[in-house]
């Protein structure tokens, strides 16, 4: 047996106990005539302690030892001389009788500490050597124990979990498939899933009313930082259900997570519509753990003679609870910020209402007392705070304005990733229009279902239609978003018309399920939540590589396995392919 | 709303209640000015009725209702008038005052039945009514249940389920491997995981002690019936442990399952080297629902002038208990199955033990009553026995056999689905050898670990050195299968070295494996096991493919999506491929 305990579990009440335990060295130290060796594994660290006076030669072994050998220890728990009250197990201490070096170890590239040396692409080379160290091996159990909980909730609210193949068919419609050649049938590809969204589809049709899977997805697209090709979801279906069920089933959801994993308590989700979001906001994903609402201001500063406002279709601005204490060097910076290419701001106006009550603008030439004053006004703005203002065409102003209350809200350390707001935006529009291929598409997935009362607008005015579909928001992140879908064939053959798929394409793509529509198809509708996302805010983090236990690099690559890769001549020839 | 509750639940307590509910038309009847209609979900079927007196324009709409059209209901709950004991819902049934056809329905094309007049390909095709019936609806919800059991127990015994990737790498050892062309880097590819074999090890390296995942594999091989491209394993590697220890975790794994699933106790389950496997059984996963091990018969056979034993490597016989009432049309049946080529059985000699304590055998010629009392000894025959021999090389001989026994048990219905009898079998041979590529191969795979004191006949007696791998078997499927691994690079260069791979092919193939090992690798060894497989036995069933929501079939197609399918030139051009 290589151990009776683990080395996060002894206490006080062990003292006297012989023991076995396994496990690699952390560190060890020299003090006259002791050595002291620190002991890892999964659940802790143990101290060991080699006595040069009672085994001289086990004493000499250990002092060889290693960074990350792994030993195996025989010895008697006793009570420490200087308790250790930053460490579970520092009230106690094993001496050790015998030792058995079970493997040695090179030293390691970086060092297997929480705050380690290594850098990125070293870790990932290493990753296995990396999950040794507490933050990731504590995401990776994070992890397991969210997924561990979401399938505890939606089996208890009578959900089953269905598995769905991964060797599908290639839809060219949104993004990418990866594909998979077939050897037995040449010259005929499999794809793999970018969601299990037709087969959920499919088990309503089939009866199976409240479906769930946590699953992995695969999208083949130009990666961005903080995107990987094959990504994990927790993809839900129910059937017989209105929008407002499935809310409510799944904001229980996130609701019991939230209380599970970080013990917070949290009410009746607030819902915006998507319309409500951008106007307010600027996003339809708001981060909603401080105000900072947008507040439309073309009234009180256009017709001034200050040609930025005069000239823009938009003149939007935020009051900054407390900003009148920002320098004019902080600002100066904020200002730089906004017109990086990535922001794309034009410019920034301001206004401080300072303490004394005083006002200083930076468009001061312009604009009166009376007119600041009526900013302040619009803005319900208190003494100590500062407006900014942006000005433009509204689409433009209103995202750089999105962009800026955020930097503003991280500098003032609004966004703290242990608060959590989560938002549901609703009313999604249907259809989005398309610059490059001068067509509407649509905005979530070609099955989602209009609002029935829109459905007259689809040759009039598509782009008010609104949809019954919806977003759950958390911290300005989007972390699920779903739809109550088309169940009837005759408005999904429409919604395929108009979506620019012929007959022939909407039927070779989707015969299958346009041919399920045929056989009494239930209303039904559903949500697939970013479960590497979600896994990553819970962990209080944004990114979300630390909370895949094997992730790709920005090129998609595999840096510790080297893939993808090259492969063998005879291979490609069973397939029936060339490269060119 | 669309139900306040479903077609399962309504019992008499509900009497006098307003109910709203939804589901499919399963069917409907008219009897005098009565109509009713059954009305179908997951959960069951509650009978609704139509009163022509009472609502007539209702009534007419209900008589118009086709087989598996959606409906919603509003109505009363009733006590029937003629109780039906046989449905759960029979108490009571629904009439109705108000209903909405939600979805109509073409007639489908086989019959939503438990017992179908649907052919297999067909309900492939559609699968997703043939989900509606309840033999398919149960296998989904079962397995959906022994996953969830399993998570359980594995989640209580401290084990976290770690998600692996599905891009990996492609390495030629082992089954072909499904590749993925890569985009981005043009002339590789990645591969999909045959299983997270090396994961799992490198996790292990990275101090996750106790890992599991439920998990898709991928192997491109010529379908045989029952195997499917893709398939699901629960996964399983733990660190600091020895054989025993993983036996015993597992063991309760399957005990756990048994007592949760189906509500049978087992005991501590009996454990068979494979040696013994293949000379009791002539199987490494015997049956041993029953009985009738092999008994080798050579010296009691041979020297009899008899040319078929006295030839043969091996003589080896069973006894059939009852098998003396077997008729010569019986047994000529039997005859004829042992000589079709896929069990290839060269012949099959019997002797019967009378009741009235006569042998009567087909070699009566050359053997006198003495000789077949001596196999009536040997094998511990009784009155109304029947012994069954076969003759020839032994491996050919046993396996025949093997398949004899098999056959003759289903015949005397001794392979009752609903007693379950695993067994391990431990003790496996380390290396096969094949005689296609005239070197030995790894039977279970390169990393498995040789029993220590065996090492020494690598060069001198490959085919006798025994591992430290075990299979579960359940009923005489293997079920499960696994090793202690090697953790020790030494010892892992010396088998790939054995296995015939070059330095350079073995860093190519599993390097980053290698390289792990320099850094301290615990000893550590795991279990994977065919949930497919496991679900069927569960299930009462042998076949996997019903208990799969969306199967392929033999030729790895998916008759329902139509995949695999051609792809555009255009994904082709950017995947910067080429057909032959």
């Amino acid at each position: 047996m290589y151990r009776t305990i683990n080395n996060g579990e002894l206490r006080r009440i062990h003292i006297g106990q012989e023991v076995i335990m396994s496990g690699w060295v952390q560190r060890s130290r020299d003090l006259g005539g002791m050595t002291f060796v620190d002991l890892r594994d999964r659940y802790g660290i143990t101290q060991l302690v080699f006595n040069l006076d009672i085994n001289s030669e086990l004493c000499h072994k250990a002092r060889n030892l290693g960074r990350e050998f792994v030993i195996q220890i025989k010895g008697k728990v006793i009570a420490r001389a200087s308790v250790n009250k930053e460490m579970l197990t520092g009230d106690v201490e094993v001496e050790v009788t015998e030792m058995n070096i079970l493997n040695k170890s090179k030293v390691p590239p970086f060092t297997i500490e929480d705050q380690t040396d290594g850098g990125d692409e070293l870790r990932m080379k290493y990753r296995y050597l990396d999950i040794r160290r507490n933050p990731i091996k504590n995401n990776i159990l994070l992890r397991a124990k969210i997924s561990s909980e979401t399938r505890k909730y939606l089996n208890d609210n009578g959900f089953c979990e269905v598995e769905t193949p991964y060797l599908i068919k290639s839809t060219p419609e949104g993004a990418r498939d990866f594909v998979v050649p077939s050897r037995m049938n040449q010259g005929e590809f499999y794809a793999l899933p970018q969601s299990p969204q037709t087969f959920k589809q499919l088990l309503m049709v089939g009866g199976i009313d409240k479906y769930y899977q946590i699953v992995k997805c695969f999208r083949d697209e130009d990666l961005r930082a903080d995107r990987q090709p094959e990504f994990t979801q927790i993809d839900c279906e129910m059937a017989f259900v209105e929008q407002e069920d499935i809310l409510n089933m799944f904001e229980g959801l996130i609701r019991h997570l939230l209380k599970e994993i970080k013990n917070i308590n949290i009410g009746e989700f607030p819902k915006m519509t998507y319309d409500d979001a951008i106007r307010l906001y600027g996003s339809d994903k708001p981060d909603i753990r401080f105000d900072m609402r947008f507040v439309e201001m073309n009234h009180v500063c256009q017709n001034n003679d200050f040609s930025v406002f005069d000239s823009a279709e938009l003149v939007v601005g935020i009051n900054v609870k407390g900003g009148a204490s920002f320098s004019r060097k902080q600002i100066d910076k904020i200002i730089d910020f906004i017109k990086t290419p990535q922001v794309g701001g034009g410019g920034l106006i301001y206004c401080k209402y300072n303490h004394d009550g005083s006002l200083k603008s930076s468009v001061d030439k312009f604009f009166s007392e009376e007119d600041l004053n009526r900013w302040i006004d619009v803005c319900k703005s208190s003494r100590g705070d500062l407006i900014f203002i942006m000005a433009g065409s509204e689409r433009k102003t209103r995202k750089a304005l999105s962009t800026l209350r955020l930097h503003v809200a991280e500098l003032l350390g609004l966004r703290n990733p242990e608060i959590f707001a989560p938002l549901w935006v609703v009313d999604f529009p249907l259809l989005e229009w398309d610059e490059e291929t001068n067509r509407y598409h649509a905005m979530h997935h070609p099955f989602t279902s209009p609002k029935p009362s829109h459905i007259s607008k689809l040759d009039s005015n598509p782009g008010e239609i609104r949809a019954n579909a919806y977003d759950l928001v958390l911290n300005g992140n989007e972390i699920g978003g779903g739809s109550i879908r088309i169940h009837d064939k005759e408005l999904q053959s429409l919604m395929f018309q108009h979506l620019g798929f012929t007959e022939s394409q909407a039927k070779a793509q989707f015969g299958f399920l346009m041919e399920a529509f045929e056989y009494g198809a239930p209303p039904h509708g559903g949500i697939a939540f970013g479960f590497d996302r979600l896994c990553a805010l819970l962990g209080g983090q944004e990114g979300i590589r630390d909370f895949i236990p094997f992730p790709k690099n920005n090129s998609g690559r595999d840096v510790m396995l080297d893939a993808p890769s090259k492969i063998d001549k005879d291979q490609l020839n069973e397939l029936g392919l060339d490269n060119k």
